[in-house]
């Protein structure tokens, strides 16, 4: 019973599959092989627009390198306090945009809008922020979860809202989306209206949690902003030598929705393991259910029985009267059984 | 007929099988998996001491991490002019260090010392540097490549001699080994001797060249040199979510000899090749054949010829008689026919 | 009636004869002459203590320089969320400190608490760090400006409080001490007192806002913590090479407690200002008066009428009630009839 | 009897004189004032263009962030393997453009070629770059010194080829002017003659050797180019808060040709130092004498009875035959005597 993390299970069969296919012959080094050159065309027809794509091997890589394109060193990137560029990356972001700043804005942990920003509090940071004054960095990028790190998903308006905040204030709209699949299932909508249709500048595209072995993407809506990505990436020492074998992973994860299915099957499991905790007097769930997280507050000895049982989870937070905040993450490859059993342990019945 | 690069090729069949059998059930992710624990004790015992070692996806990324853990922003690293540090990384050992400074010193091209420093060299190197003078960056490491750019492989007696001439100055000694297995299969030494054993600090052990998908790590022989090298790492964006995968090839690669025989026959490869070369009348040779690589210097129309029948190779120089001299890279998987058949064209017998 | 900045007015008579004074004969450039020796001396007079000290030109680079070299690339530095080093120096200690995170704490911004941050607020933010935890930043110090941003003053026990959170938790304390003299001779504690009797272990000590021409130090009262200073300093770009000229300043502006008397007469006519604003109804001081600072709210035609007599200050802050918070500084050369002319418009008698 | 360097002496005294005349009532900070307003039509009249001119206290600050502001992390500046931007800022170029590499050509070191580079060498060293190669940096600058670290001064001629070679493949012209007015009075030309006309982009204009106490600037000929140069000034912490001193040493120093005037003084002190030593059959002279330096070949006894006598300069290099080249700076302020004495202290007279 490992809910953990969406990195704890392995690759998806097919994206295993692909890269035992991709091992054949002699190709080009570095991005020269014939699968990372199709990416281009996979992508564009994936997101229903002409778009640049760059594969790396983590999601910090994507997000620090694709923030680092948009920001100078003097510049700021507005994002959520709690976000995993914020608290999750050691500082990354800072480190490839050369000293830029985060600013990370607080909001609410529970209810409908857990763990996202509106575009209000976003544009009101942007204008407390002096404009042309030197003493100050200046305003960049807007960088977004989606879903956010509480597993909350932005509306296709809530997006649009926030993008238009960020362009009209001369700002490019980024999305961290390492569990994008998980939103875009959620949302039901297509890649391109949850993306650029929606105003989005620039994707991290998320895999590795999804199924693949070790392969993400930035994703330019326009091209032209991805500047010098290419030397960014490999100085930071990000270019994979055999790159047949990132792109094989990308190609197989998107082809025939593959992804979409997989990121489907593990909301699923978060979504029955929710309706199974919320029967549960002791437990409640704060945030809505929208992707593959749970998170339910419960007392510290029920947690501590559940672990006994061989449950493995994080405390998201520590609550002040005693309890937990668990985070309860699926995955494609999470057994249903391993819910339900667990569902059961929380309810005394097993 | 890809004599282009060692990454030309794809991955050695038992890595492959190793991936597949680590995609297994649920870990702990970013190294807290089984497989990633166990690399401390599989690489201590391969280089007969306790080290750390700590996996990455690419050498560039070894390289610039190995070389920010021991170089404040003010040192200097010595090494060699053209080396793949200095000329081929985009400034990444810069980036990572923060501005510090690699100082190249130049050598021979040609013959038994071609890419070659010597620890003369190096030592007047450093002594030039004013020491304690601060409008000068100071020297803090020596890097060197083992096996070199020119396919030339350190005698233990000359990286002992340097790694003296390093350490009576204070300075740490880096092996760049992106080919370490090459030169290992040629020195025909314990990976102990070749290493720590003759003073070498630190160890870019590279293995994505040598038959895996993309893994490299990097081997600190004294544990407390490896400092806020995790740190570095995540900051950089080089921790694998799904560290498994990245440990699962780098065990597989040194189990049981694996590494020396792929590259043992690579070496194999390019002396057939450079045996066969040395009699067609209009090619020389002038760089000693040690690994995998093979330098040879031919007229342009010769050269031409070769590609016009499907070989494929770079020009590692355009010589001023209008000659290049190609350098022609062997590997694990290089088909022993295509090599047979490339010495058979440049004689004009086929 | 120029309240603007402390910076506005030039320098003092007896820094400027000193400056003449340093300028005569021969001396060795980059801080080998005879002023800059005898610095370590002199501070180390007024300080009680055997100090490190360093000149360099600006506040900002005295901040950065100094945090730089406490905080590598992983550490963080907690903060207030208004201070100088958060708002105002585009990002320099994330520059010099390669990427660093400054972390910033909310804070009271009327009363007694107004600009400060307490010893419970800094230790629960550096407890919540995960320590270790190779995702997150970690934390390495605490700056606190000295007075506060809102001229406000750590007493001594608040800052041994402080000293005591950060110490347990391993974390250097630095003082942000650009008005370093008015806090001083608010607290009319000694200068030993006031700093690492209280616990702190590196001062900014600022000089330019008392009166030099454009001189700061950083103290390290532990000369060991100092570290690498002098490179990173140079390779800021920040050694003096007719350091004699910076040193001058320095050792005029302390001798005979010339820093002090300046600092108090500044002190004395904020109080004179804040008085006599106290008495004018539409006005209140939500911020206690400790320093060469005034916090005036006022409504905005009063201020425009006030900017429309000749005077000159910074709003601020705009209120959500139409009105103004002014901020009015006084300095070492503010003339005292500016003062008594701005009470007297701003009571309507002028 | 100081030799030792142009920082040497203090500052003229016209320069001390505006200082004490900027002393003088309330002015905006950090360039608000009407002095540093001033610059811009100052150096606009002297250079016979609208130029972009921004003070800053020291040469490597200049030079850090001139080239910063032309050159990205993935970038290269071509400059002379001896300059000073190579050997003697500690690596701040490197800092400042984050990471960006410093190709530093070999070049002469006697004759008239002395210290200087060639337009051949320089196209040559650009051609080497492979450009677009992602796994290369990028060249996009050439830097010279004007006049070099031997004292030899480009001809406009030589300036102009070198910028064509540059241009001709994309890259911008820096010229790094610490002594810039020594250049300008040993080539008799006018300052734009000397800069934009013969082709340089940007200058770093020192001051502080020929003159002032601690004040520089960068002289943008196109202020298009200097882009981003005001924040990466703040965020490097060079923005003086008093920033009308800066300035008003710049501004006296240009009125009325004094700068050429103080630089016309110490060229003719080192041409009358260099006729001296020539009759000295000991002492040979291998650099030609074109500005304030003079490098005399000398024996070791002679330089140690000199230095005995109570000369001070710099062994610039120890000769193989156990000599040393010396080098001899004079200054505006270098008293005649002191030559003289020399001089007949060298020829035994003294």
């Amino acid at each position: 019973m490992d809910f953990g993390s969406d990195n704890a299970y392995g690759v998806l069969p097919q994206v295993m599959d692909a890269l035992a296919h991709a091992n054949r012959g002699a190709v080009r080094a570095y991005g020269g092989d014939p699968l990372t050159q199709g990416l281009t065309q996979s992508f564009s027809t994936l997101f229903g627009r002409a778009v640049a794509v760059h594969p790396v091997f983590t999601g910090t890589a994507a997000n620090a390198l694709a923030l680092a394109t948009v920001t100078p060193p003097h510049g700021a990137v507005i994002c959520h306090a709690r976000s995993h560029i914020m608290e999750s990356e050691c500082g990354a972001p800072e480190f490839y945009a050369h000293g830029a700043k985060l600013i990370g804005l607080e909001g609410p942990e529970e209810g409908p809008l857990a763990g996202k920003l509106t575009a209000a509090a976003i544009g009101a940071a942007i204008d407390a922020l002096p404009r042309g004054f030197v003493h100050s960095v200046q305003p960049f990028a807007v960088s977004l979860s989606q879903p956010t790190e509480l597993g909350t998903v932005y509306s296709l308006q809530e997006l649009s809202q926030i993008a238009q905040a960020a362009h009209a204030r001369g700002l490019k709209l980024h999305l961290d989306g390492a569990r994008f699949a998980n939103a875009l299932a959620h949302l039901q909508a297509s890649a391109a209206a949850a993306t650029w249709q929606a105003g989005v500048d620039i994707l991290s595209f998320g895999a590795s949690k999804g199924g693949t072995m070790g392969a993400e993407a930035v994703v330019y809506f326009d091209p032209a902003l991805a500047g010098d990505f290419e030397y960014r990436r490999k100085k930071g020492g990000h270019l994979a030598s055999k790159m047949r074998f990132v792109s094989a992973q990308l190609e197989a994860y998107v082809e025939d929705g593959l992804w979409l299915q997989a990121a489907g099957r593990a909301n699923g499991l978060a979504l029955l393991m929710a309706e199974g905790l919320s029967r549960v007097n002791s437990i409640t769930l704060p945030v809505p259910v929208q992707t593959n997280m749970v998170f339910a507050r419960m007392p510290a000895d029920l947690a501590a029985r559940l672990r006994g049982a061989g449950a493995y989870f994080y405390d998201w937070r520590k609550e002040t009267d005693g309890g937990v905040l668990a985070r309860l993450a699926t995955s494609f490859a999470t057994p249903e059984e391993d819910v339900a059993r667990f569902v059961a342990l929380a309810a005394g019945k097993a």
